[in-house]
């Protein structure tokens, strides 16, 4: 590895190449909380570079592992056998908006929210809203096909990348898809790039689709005596044809949780808490918001809560965008996962989590995008105690079984990583993991790029 | 060929498969009027049988070509290279519709239209509606990628396919994608075989994804002077945010050609018709048709109808769905294609075919999804005038460069197929269209699967 770094300095520059351990160890975490360090840290400029540095990696058989802001929570972008980590946030141009086609071309450095807001200054709007958008990149989103809250009414990351400009692990330079609304020539290489988790190319161009930005939006929250009849009242909403842009969720143990951090006057004893948002013209989202506190009074909610100002609306986000910091309160490491089960299966997997909480008496606390059936599931845990730590990998274990039986999946917008490695068995066949891997070796014939992902087990920290 | 017959008909009984000349005739045929024999005809009746023949065919070295109702417009189906032709007609149960969940599974051979109605009985809603679905198979749909008026609103077949079983061309049965509102579990095999056109498996089953019924439709349509009024006016409402249905345009000559076939007075001076639809609320409808009102006026359209019926309404779409066949009084064939360019280069590029009319001396007609940019660009034509065919497929060689010159893509909804494949070039590199052979191979390593479509040049017919 070292005896190419005089190479990658030639093509990037001194400057934007270290081997320095502080460097290392800076690009050795994610937001899974573990490390693992790389051998080098390179900091391309443009696409000529990226696909020097591959050829000469492919050349070498030096493993590359492609990086944006590191906020993803599966492992994505962690140099687990070592390597050269390649943080792309140098690529941080938004190349040009075209409002009359409502299509942008952006570099995959580009922070989600500077390219949401700079977009709607123009009355333009991108709907996919992971939570870490304040510091995620937009070729991190299109890697991991990142959701969020808005995903219910507008869909994920993937319904939104026309093409892309990707470096391929061989130093060979492809673009793929269209800049139209349509186009159906040739194999689709750009919806099997999104959510491929950087082990296919490297994203050095994205072209995306834009909508017309909703004149108004509205927001409201609903609380429930018992989870249950939140969750009916979601499965009701959603065959009601209202289409909400968000339908969240909270637990018991979510609202308390958040509670103690916060002091905001959140009902404690409440079973569950759905935070509904509608967007559109003032009298559609009025007549929307009548028809939601309907479903939800018919289903027994005890308080609705309407937002009569952007003030206020913030005010009710503020109790589930505080869920991931309030768990910290409860213990030092989390395991986050994100199943989705069909709509209509949240009740069962509710109750069997409430079960299997009583069961394993683990701390646990679940929230989420319920209107999609996908359910952030976390267990708050020291993970030094190790006695604690194997009941809760078993505990997952458990959770993906029940889930795969109800019909649903082990991740819905976080990715397989290495995190969900070990389990990616239990949803997909070996003859599909095989066809996975061909299509791997077509892109990645010495297997050069992001190594140990997705396939295969995380060997040891550094 | 002819040896393996007895295995066929031991694996399928031996009423499901012929060799009888005037069967192998009947499928031949597909939508684009060319015409390529078998040399023989299966009608597979499941997945196993499916992949019986398929594991025969592999060791064998015969080629399959999968088909639905041979709707389609680009040489999909056809047999250009002789072999096993199987016809998925028997595949035609709706194996369950789950309103709770908005998803449903059906096997290939559903018809599409067939499909919307059931789903619709049940106030569910199937939006992508190709103009052949009445006749067209959901298989052949996926197989495609299929479009239509609704996707301006709504999107493709693409955007509602949440998961598949194929047979490999090895033989192997493979399940892929999810059953929920969101996975990203693995790479995104559905995506990539939606539109692979019948090249890299058999699709056994489908899960799709169903939204609500809209409460109402509304219809409207409205007449300019010139062409370039209108596609302004498309551009204006793409914009606004009202997100009609369907915006649907036809030129001077579609409107004169309609006129003298139907003879219901159409306005045939006019430069061009607008059909617009709206869905949703009734008041929300009202309201959406009122400002498109506004935004016709605004753009100088001289007239605007509103549809107060289902009748109405019908009348209205009257001319648009007699295009096709009116096409043929002009002339005995009809070169079909389906360009989409970014949706405000409309104006250029229909500035530019009527100079290629001019200039040519040609007969072409266009219509389509202009609220997409999708154009369907018709050359009427006898085939047997060797002279005119010449100049017709300069003229399309013409509109393909031009096309992809304004950032657009040859093909919005009809696949690359046979008709397209020589031009294939135009719009895909070399080191994509390679990378696309590669995965090809990882599906099908001995080439048996519907050979010599999308990515070679058609041999003669037969």
């Amino acid at each position: 590895m070292i005896s190419i770094i005089p190479k990658i300095e030639a093509i990037v520059g001194r400057e934007h190449v270290t081997t320095a351990e502080e460097d290392l160890l800076c690009y050795a975490y994610d937001a899974t909380n573990r490390h693992h360090c790389p051998d080098a840290v390179v900091f391309p400029g443009d696409t000529d570079e990226v696909s020097a540095i591959m050829r000469l990696a492919d050349e070498s058989r030096i493993f590359v592992i492609p990086r944006g802001a590191g906020t993803g929570m599966s492992g994505g972008a962690l140099a687990i056998q070592g390597g050269l980590v390649m943080v792309m946030t140098r690529f941080s141009r938004i190349l040009s908006i075209d409002p009359d086609n409502l299509v942008a071309e952006v570099e995959p450095g580009v922070i989600t929210a500077h390219f949401q807001e700079t977009v709607e200054t123009q009355g333009l709007f991108y709907p996919p809203d992971p939570s870490s958008a304040s510091y995620s990149t937009l070729g991190g989103n299109v890697a991991e096909c990142a959701g969020g809250p808005r995903a219910v009414k507008y869909g994920v990351t993937r319904d939104y990348v026309l093409g892309l400009e990707v470096v391929l692990p061989t130093g060979k330079v492809i673009r793929t898809g269209v800049r139209t609304a349509k186009g159906v020539v040739g194999y689709d290489l750009t919806r099997l790039i999104v959510g491929s988790e950087g082990t296919l190319g490297v994203i050095t161009k994205i072209v995306l689709r834009l909508l017309p930005l909703p004149e108004v939006v509205r927001t409201s929250s609903a609380v429930f005596g018992r989870i249950q009849h939140a969750a009916k009242t979601v499965s009701e909403i959603m065959r009601s044809g209202i289409i909400p842009r968000t339908v969240e969720y909270m637990d018991q143990s979510a609202i308390s949780c958040v509670e103690e951090y916060l002091n905001i006057g959140l009902p404690v004893d409440a079973g569950a808490m759905l935070l509904l948002e509608v967007d559109g013209s003032p009298s559609a989202t009025d007549m929307a918001l009548r028809q939601l506190a309907d479903v939800c009074k018919k289903n027994g909610a005890l308080e609705i809560n309407v937002a009569k100002s952007a003030q206020e609306a913030a005010e009710l986000w503020q109790a589930r965008q505080a869920i991931s910091p309030a768990l910290f309160r409860l213990g030092p490491d989390k395991i986050n996962e994100d199943i989705v089960v069909p709509r209509s299966r949240i009740p069962d997997i509710v109750q069997w989590i409430d079960e299997l909480r009583e069961r394993t008496g683990l701390t646990m606390v679940t929230f989420g995008h319920a209107g999609d059936g996908n359910i952030h599931f976390n267990i708050i845990l020291d993970k030094g105690d190790k006695e604690t730590l194997g009941k809760a990998e078993r505990a997952v274990e458990e959770l993906f079984e029940h889930t795969i039986a109800l019909g649903g999946t082990i991740s819905g917008e976080h990715g397989v990583g290495i995190t969900k490695a070990p389990y990616l068995e239990m949803e997909i066949g070996s003859e599909e993991i095989a066809l996975m891997k061909r299509i791997k070796t077509a892109f990645d014939p010495n297997g050069i790029l992001n190594p140990g992902k997705i396939f295969h087990e995380s060997p040891p920290s550094c």
